[in-house]
């Protein structure tokens, strides 16, 4: 999406650690011109699919998540980081791996608000090693639910989670894919 | 707003402790038809207030956030609860008490995302006792930027936060305003 690939380059920032910093117009303060064409991007890319409802997780997925149920006119469910190791039998949970902040964290869903008839398109802002993505796929999965296949907005091609998930057969449809960043900018897949 | 109003009193579950759960279709589960009729709503209750910016905290801030944004095509930001206690000069910071989880956070925007002519609507899914407005408010004016108002889907009324709020001049405009609820049911005000 050659709007995106733009907006990354105009105003991200790339940091040591491997870190791009999109905080000015997608994850902190978020661009409403730019998640509505984000949502019609990812409409047209799951044109058919019957999706039921989109997934994703707290916090910085929840805007690009509802810009796209906007346009598919269908509800949002936002997986909780859970606080507590007290998990009840009323919700879904799943364990998803931090490489940013090297920890583990569970996550929830409650078990009412995922049914075995959901075609469920996950949607984030960042696919990297894709443990998060993996996450909302378990949880879609202790529910009977379909994963329809998962839309983001900032896929980093090098970290290879995106790539496996596809070789397991999953849709990942990412609107800007970064093969590499550093001193020499940032170069994009395609 | 009668729509949400009965949304309420049909999918809202009240649990002891002064517990609403709107889980299913508001801060959980969130409905994309019911987000843009409250973003059309908030739009009307503050036409003509030149509002730049949407403010709200993460997470179950955000989907009304951006349904009101996406109506009146500004900006969201984010406030972020902060994990560390290592507070860099970069960010703005506010205290928030919480006294559902007993607990202080605190709230955290970056400086380059609130500027002094910013002309600010705060929006959140629940206000209550008025902390993390008053949080947000904090933020705003450490920016030097202008409250415009605060726009909120249900009020507890009778915890008195949106009142105080009012008295010392701001606009508080609330979608659902709850009097009392209990084994008699919800009883809204007005």
């Amino acid at each position: 999406m050659d709007l995106l690939k733009q907006r990354i380059v105009k105003d991200g920032k790339v940091f040591p650690g491997n870190i791009l910093k999109v905080s000015g117009f997608l994850n902190h303060l978020i661009d409403s011109s730019l998640m509505k064409e984000i949502g019609k991007e990812v409409c047209r890319l799951f044109e058919g699919e019957k999706i039921t409802k989109i997934m994703t997780i707290e916090a910085s997925g929840i805007a690009i998540a509802c810009a796209v149920a906007s346009e598919l006119n269908v509800p949002v469910l936002f997986a909780k980081k859970h606080k507590s190791s007290n998990i009840t039998n009323t919700v879904y949970s799943a364990q998803v791996k931090s490489y940013t902040h090297g920890n583990v964290n569970t996550v929830v869903v409650e078990k009412e608000c995922l049914a075995v008839d959901d075609r469920v398109l996950i949607v984030d802002d960042f696919l990297a090693h894709g443990e998060s993505l993996r996450g909302l796929i378990e949880l879609v999965k202790q529910a009977g639910g379909e994963v329809v296949g998962a839309a983001i907005a900032i896929e980093k091609g090098y970290q290879g989670g995106g790539d496996a998930l596809r070789a397991e057969g999953y849709k990942v449809e990412s609107l800007a894919t970064i093969e590499s960043m550093g001193d020499d900018g940032i170069i994009f897949r395609n």
